[in-house]
């Protein structure tokens, strides 16, 4: 089934103890799009200006992403400038040029309007409740939000969040979204605004899901070199719900199954600047890491041989 | 199989969001040998003064650890004053007073000399290394480090972990021990010293294994509150190790089994202030949380239902 993806469609300026990379391929919507590329058809909603070449529309294009729902518009597309030190945590913002995107007003093509899945990258939230408004029935909706709407647009996120079954966020904007430190009591608020499903991206630490009947922590695949963590969660996001999409049916197992996917997509993500990776990213790849990642937590939890055998 | 452990044993006043206790009984060895003797008779090997109340050394008694190791010097116990805020994470040392610690020269009974596995807590890598000196043929051996011994005792230290099989440190002792940031790389660097088996404790996130052939990630338990994470890497540690000693075998299956009963011990022990929570903990609660365990990260690798089969 098609995966309806909003979010950000930009150049990136990036440092990291890497390298720098001027002006590269970014923007949130561009990740969950090409992530989720890998498991269903996508159809994206985005905003460029007209700087925005065509060789960028034409990758995505080459991994089966419709590209109607993107609007091209006057002026100049969005740009961010991001530093990482060598922690490769949370990246510093040095510039963001809203651009185009400030009078963005995304109007779905009538295509994609049947959409059963949809993913809502971290802009503003009243355009993510402008898209959800023109999805006819979604089944399942996930979003992605940060602490500058969390603090700046608190109600308009409330409404969206209403709307939405997957909210993923990381921990520390859980925490301030909730205003509970602990992250299990976090999660009881937040899962009570609205998203039945909460995912708090950890970052090098993996990913913990809360549902109804359940826990699950996936954790982070070792990387020897991260070159550039930009995009790491909306990689997750998109692959996660490619994947669901692909399945097209949600429970626990297939939740579980999804969130590591995510996380594999993720892992490949950072392992190069801008979206290089998946240039040249094959689905035997992405198959072989899903199975290791079996191994990294993988333990036999009868045979301990112990007080009942003695 | 018997396991010997040393480190401190001490009065810890100890302030956290959950209130505060002054001189309870803690110490590396007091979690060490508590934490592992669900699983193994343990021999203690430490020092107390004269204020130390027959009472502490009953209760280990009373946890099947034999306390013939532990010697009574002239002069005041170890204490330790430490504070925590909100986040948990580390601890903020206030006062630090070694008293009789100073002095410490320890001295096996001859009945811990044919012991097949130890655990060396965290204290000067000088008194670990006679600890070694003094067991005939240890099987298996394991050790606590801190920054401060990084800093200041790096060439005993290194002399100490070229006799240590399992090194358990935390993710920034790892990056400080290595000089390297990434942790797979660290982990490299720090087994190239010496311990086969490299246990990183990420605290609220768990702990990563590396060893020759694996990497294995356990995750920590979901705990509601944490009241005092005191003694917490230390219980991971006297599981783990009072585990193996349990089933007297090390393999790949044994080593995720006893770090993820490592994993039960530690989220036991931060549910109250000092070892309280053990006073009352019972062999089926434990087992129960270790089963638990494995719902937390498991997922079904094959039957993705994706690719193959289309």
């Amino acid at each position: 089934m098609s995966l309806v993806v909003v979010g950000t469609l930009g150049f990136d300026t990036v440092e990291t103890p890497f390298g720098r990379r001027d002006d590269t391929l970014g923007g949130s919507a561009s990740f969950l799009g090409t992530a989720a590329s890998y498991f269903t058809p996508v159809q994206m909603v985005g905003v460029v200006g007209e700087d925005f070449p065509e060789e960028h529309l034409d990758f995505y294009r080459s991994r089966n992403i419709d590209t109607s729902g993107v609007e091209k518009l006057p002026g100049k597309t969005f740009r961010w400038h991001g530093f990482y030190d060598t922690n490769l945590g949370v990246a510093k913002s040095l510039e963001t040029q809203l651009n185009v995107l400030e009078s963005f007003d995304p109007t779905l093509p009538s295509e994609y309007r049947s959409a059963r899945y949809a993913v809502l990258g971290n802009i503003a939230p009243e355009l993510q409740s402008k898209v959800l408004d023109q999805l006819d029935s979604p089944q399942l909706v996930a979003a992605d939000t940060m602490n500058f709407w969390i603090e700046g647009s608190n109600a308009a996120l409330k409404k969206t969040l209403k709307r939405v079954d997957i909210l993923s966020i990381n921990d520390g904007e859980a925490r301030q979204l909730s205003g509970e430190y602990n992250l299990v009591k976090a999660a009881e608020a937040i899962r009570a605004m609205g998203p039945k499903i909460l995912v708090i991206k950890r970052g090098e630490h993996g990913a913990t899901i809360f549902t109804n009947e359940t826990i699950f922590m996936a954790p982070a695949y070792p990387i020897l070199t991260i070159k550039d963590p930009t995009g790491a969660g909306d990689s997750f996001a998109g692959g996660m719900m490619g994947y669901i999409a692909r399945r097209d049916e949600v429970n626990d197992d297939i939740l579980r199954q999804a969130v590591i996917m995510g996380s594999t997509l993720a892992s490949f993500a950072v392992e190069d600047f801008s979206l290089d990776r998946f240039r040249r990213l094959t689905e035997d790849e992405v198959r072989l890491r899903f199975s290791e990642f079996k191994n990294l937590t993988y333990f036999e939890a009868h045979g301990t041989k112990i007080w009942d055998e003695h």
